[in-house]
């Protein structure tokens, strides 16, 4: 019996020429050589190479180590990449060529695929940031007065985003609960993880202009997985007034594959009814929206805790995109912005253990008779998604994972 | 009578040999091509080109369009360029090959000098801190409880980090104050500055490791001035819960001059007495201390309106920069983290319009009649800066100058 084609294989599964999510890897034979890689099946395409080799106009473009250059080029380029990869993947003269150029998934190592500019995180859940009010604010209203008005975000630390795979270091720092008479110093005792939706930017725009709502898919290259590891302990005693900082900044995993923009067109849905009136410029009601129908799973130590539906998101990532230049802001290359904890209305929906265990009141219970209240040194937690493809088939997002490590 | 070389013109000046602060320039004939240039006195050396002709082992680190490699290369390096640098301009032999090389300060046009990585901006005034407290709770505490413990700071935008000189575009964005019924959009009507003091990191640190409070010196590269431009209405709405984030994000201002460190010993200082216990990680009790004696000045449309004492500063750049890797974050060059606005105890030392109109309700009176509460278009805010320096000469900083366009 023939071997069947690993591009045959691919077909029908989450990975397969619908998606075509960028990477960045290298192979043992040439660890410092990273090159731009396509995720096909459980391949890895070397883009670079496939695109020299049938003399395409954009070898150069996936002849580089990271992303940004191909980011930069903007979306009629995205679109003729993905129309060329498609066919090298799929048209029968062209599959004898890239075929060779396919390294098993197995045998190579993902790097983080972009050079990241600046990182925002947002905080686009309802449900999420309901229930954080609850638990913080038991007596007061769940969602500050503004919540309903404007995506609330804040920059996060760009030079500690790691891919997958990268150990994080559980942080020490200073924490004071209202029962402690001073601070008390050490490795956090409330490391949590946060599942989130990240948007990777390709096209900048120019300070002092702003980007409407309609135009996410002319900025937005494509979408990741995030985990944004929090200490929580660490960030209830400095967040005032100036929101959180070392309780965030120590370690961000992003997932290896970005998904373009452009693979997720039958994953669009209507985003949650508004019940505030929004100003013109967030004013999604007239346009397609940009709701997302992306299905979230965490696993911690292989044992899936939640499924978090990204289509409940209050906020989507158009509002957001033209939120965060409203002022002006420009926006770079490699800009990353992420959702914020993905959380939806069941119990087993919310993305991350503060929800989970009501700050720590409530264990985890987990198979085996084990429980956790927070990580726990060792932990692993793996993020993975999909989405809703053409033709009933499925769009994989790369998993996110990461292991706790010791504090130093 | 034989004219006088710029280079004696320049020895008792703020911008003499003991000075050498960097900068990046082009010249008119050669718009395009980037250099690193050295001020000494009100001209600017070619450093790469000095390099070449003198055969320096440096010439490669000095022939870049960006400080960055320079900065990346660490102290040792930094004290030996600065030693040759001293050398080429002071020494008759070197004088004759350079000379030629020194381009009337005029005569270039100053870039952003390096790639920001991150930006941080902390809140290390006592007088500010305690001064907005009373402005936003005149019933509650001034200091939030955390203040005295932690030097608390947050992340800004590093990609709208610009070079002195260049306008600043009036943010527009959603304010409501809570005599609104509804947020109102518009531009800004509370366009303020905040003077303050800049570090920049040359060598990076790793990721999980944490920077000590007595590796100052081995990690920053040098000091610029900030201006970091503020729409309060935009941040008094849409701070809570995480921070500040499109009142700050749409620009900040930076000198293009960078201090070496070096050039600041003569203005060490120790910092104000710390009334609450520190933990050890941030007690600087027993060592020398980072206070620093800068004189700052604050000019609106050229006439002075505040003389902030850095001095005065209640958190040093050696506290925020051991707390902000206590968490094991990681350093990169180009990391910019800046002092927050620099006020002392005086009615005429506040570092930012906020302070000194008490948010509007007390104008600041100007000459010939005008008065201001916040920034009107076509306002220019220049903030300048000069230290102690050796042998009763001063150290001059380059100015952070912009004016305010109007809104879009």
């Amino acid at each position: 019996m023939p071997e069947v084609s690993p591009l045959d294989a691919a077909v029908n599964g989450p990975f397969g020429p619908h998606n075509l999510p960028y990477g960045v890897f290298t192979t043992a034979d040439a660890p410092g050589s990273a090159r731009i890689g396509v995720r096909i099946g459980d391949h890895v395409l070397d883009a670079g190479a496939a695109a020299r080799a049938l003399g395409s106009e954009d070898a150069e473009l996936l002849s580089q180590p990271v992303l940004n250059p191909l980011m930069a080029a903007g979306r009629p380029v995205w679109r003729r990449v993905r129309g060329a990869l498609t066919a090298w993947l799929t048209e029968p003269e062209h599959r004898r060529t890239v075929e060779p150029l396919l390294h098993p998934l197995h045998s190579v190592v993902l790097r983080l695929p972009f050079e990241v500019a600046d990182y925002v995180d947002f905080y686009a859940s309802e449900h999420h940031a309901t229930t954080v009010g609850r638990i913080f604010r038991p007596d007061g209203e769940a969602l500050t007065p503004n919540w309903k008005h404007l995506p609330i975000g804040y920059h996060g630390r760009a030079g500690t985003v790691v891919v997958s795979g990268t150990d994080v270091v559980r942080p020490t720092g200073q924490r004071k609960t209202p029962h402690d008479p001073q601070p008390v110093f050490g490795p956090s005792t409330r490391l949590d993880y946060e599942a989130e939706v990240g948007f990777v930017v390709g096209t900048p725009s120019r300070q002092g202009e702003r980007v409407e709502l309609d135009a996410l898919a002319d900025h937005v290259f494509g979408v990741c997985l995030v985990n944004d590891w929090s200490a929580r302990d660490l960030q209830a005693w400095e967040y005032v007034p100036l929101g959180p900082f070392l309780g965030k900044s120590f370690a961000t995993s992003v997932s290896p594959w970005i998904v373009p923009l452009d693979a997720l067109e039958a994953a669009r849905v209507v985003p949650p009814a508004r019940d505030t009136p929004l100003l013109p410029y967030l004013d999604d009601a007239k346009s397609e929206g940009w709701g997302l129908d992306l299905r979230l799973e965490v696993a911690l130590n292989t044992e899936v805790v939640s499924r978090p539906p990204f289509a409940t998101m209050y906020w989507t990532a158009a509002q957001q995109l033209a939120h965060m230049t409203v002022n002006g802001a420009s926006l770079r290359t490699g800009d990353l912005f992420a959702s914020g904890t993905v959380s939806g209305p069941g119990d087993d929906e919310r993305g991350c253990l503060l929800e989970q265990t009501w700050n720590g009141r409530d264990p985890l219970r987990l198979s085996g008779g084990a429980s956790r209240t927070f990580l726990e040194d060792g932990d692993e937690v793996a993020i993975t998604a999909w989405a809703p493809g053409p033709d009933g088939r499925r769009v994989g997002f790369g998993e996110v994972t990461g292991r706790v490590s010791p504090a130093v």
